[in-house]
């Protein structure tokens, strides 16, 4: 049997590409003592992965050049020299862009068992995943909003931003978005529960997109989750209120090495505000408890996502690039089987 | 007996210049029920009234057009009518640029009483005033610095930024200056104590400044002060390292309107640091301890403070504006009498 894997072959200089990928074929390995067989069910596409394309200091290493695309993974076990596992089970893992993955079991962190009866095995990779915890840390532990509060957040369509806000409507505050296209934003509002979702495609610059947000929010904002950076943090800046938090996510806008500066980083000192740069895996002692919540509100039909998903190995590279321009509606997986 | 005070009479339109204050005359007034006279011997000069000459929202109210220059002053009761204060006794006050003031004393925070009889009065405007608790509250309640750890502080032969440093030197970190001139460096290193002082002066951009840091800080920068922004905090970012901390003070660069943005933010999640700014005069829980601290530190000769004293009430807006270009070295006075 074959195993399809993507490698990195080339590192991009600016934007980047489907040359900078090579699909690569290889035998599907046995499994030894102690080792686990999965078959993977969806890759997860995730904007960090473009960071780590990039040779530079992180607080990742880079992704090895000439090696599988590294990448959180759900799939089923179909072979186990592992007591813990047996064939059937459905896993998750870091498995990365191929078809089949070999996990030593033994590392109980490698492999993690989910149970799929309430809550879709995909969702293990956004909602009740990564990405939905993204969320949850993000908002509780720098952004501790309070009832009554507004809580804006970027990329609201998004695997991260659909939680975020409606984490925040749970707590009882006014939860605003903002996304790419009208499509995104009604469903931000009329699925996802948000007062209100502002277009940044409708608004040419920063002064345009500052005054719907003044009409979004017109008691101010007081935390904000930022995933995009550049001209739409900007805009938000100017209206965030005194003591305001803002948990720093992602800079999608910068991943291919333009300058994104903020226009204004005197307003962190006249507005008073704590400004929070995370990562999740920094963050395990959350998980737990974050993974619990998430996975309840999911299957009580409480928590609504989106997903994009591409339909075989030989689309993930154009799928993460479209990811990468908004293309994308919600978590973009790649479904293998 | 005559009562010359400072107006502010027009706003500046970029630089600040002489003409937007006027001298005035008035008689001095006699205390009433409560009242009390002072007559300042010290006015205090500092950067933040430069923000408040425009008039924009901001954090504090702008200054009152065509009324008295407001800001602290440190003096002696002349006259009494308050069972609480007696002639002779030195006290501080927030009594703007004038030689007398009439403070209604039964607002207990409106006049303090000090002992001057190991503390110089002048200090109280200093070290053991608003600049040395600024120092006292961003150091201990946002950079919380750890005994090995390396400190910054640009204006660091500044009121507040020579006590940032003689703090964290006190709690076993490393401390590195940023000033503007050989003469200012040399006392920072050798009068206050820091382990290394740059002269800014002596680089011409960004990469020169940060090359230069990375020496000074060879193991990185964990808190960072920050008081002026611009292309210094640009230098200064580049060499923050994972999980730093930074007190957004002060943003002198900037206070003529020009913008000053932070070239590169994603620094803030890609070293996960915490920014967050500070106004001191809303953490009153920390003065008293921070002040006995202060004072007992100036008293036992461990905290060491310059000043640059102008000698007249006329000389008062030719010296705020010196202090603004960086001209005064360490905390800028005017001395009345």
């Amino acid at each position: 049997m074959i195993n399809k894997q993507w490698h990195l072959v080339s590192r991009p200089s600016g934007e980047a590409t489907v040359d900078n990928f090579k699909l690569v074929e290889t035998p599907v390995p046995d499994p030894e003592g102690g080792q686990v067989l999965v078959r993977n069910h969806y890759l997860s596409l995730d904007p960090y992965m473009r960071g780590r394309m990039n040779d530079m200091k992180s607080y990742a290493l880079p992704q090895p050049l000439n090696a599988v695309m590294q990448g959180g993974t759900a799939g089923e076990v179909v072979a186990s020299k592992n007591p813990a596992f047996g064939v059937g089970d459905k896993v998750v893992a870091f498995g990365g862009w191929q078809q089949f993955q070999l996990v030593d079991a033994s590392h109980l962190a490698m492999l993690r068992k989910v149970d799929t009866r309430q809550v879709p095995l995909s969702a293990y990779l956004g909602a009740v995943g990564m990405p939905g915890v993204t969320a949850w840390v993000g908002l509780n532990t720098i952004i501790e909003p309070r009832a009554g509060e507004t809580v804006l957040v970027s990329a609201a369509s998004g695997a991260v931003g659909a939680v975020v806000g409606q984490l925040a409507k749970a707590k009882g505050c006014r939860a605003v978005g903002i996304a790419g296209g009208a499509e995104k934003c009604r469903v931000v509002v009329e699925e996802f529960g948000f007062d209100a979702c502002l277009d940044y495609k409708l608004h040419a610059d920063v002064k345009s997109l500052s005054k719907a947000l003044r009409e979004a929010c017109p008691k101010g904002i007081d935390g904000n989750f930022e995933n995009v950076g550049g001209k739409v943090l900007d805009a938000v800046m100017l209206n965030m209120n005194a003591f305001s938090r803002m948990a720093m996510c992602g800079m999608i806008s910068g991943y291919n090495g333009e300058p994104i500066p903020l226009a204004a980083p005197q307003l962190i000192l006249v507005n008073r505000m704590k400004v929070q740069g995370f990562i999740v895996s920094e963050h395990m002692q959350h998980w737990p408890a974050a993974l619990q919540e998430l996975g309840g509100l999911v299957a009580a039909g409480k928590l609504k996502y989106r997903e994009s998903v591409a339909p075989d190995i030989e689309s993930a590279p154009e799928a993460f690039l479209g990811m990468l321009k908004g293309k994308n509606f919600g978590k973009q997986l790649v479904k293998l089987i």
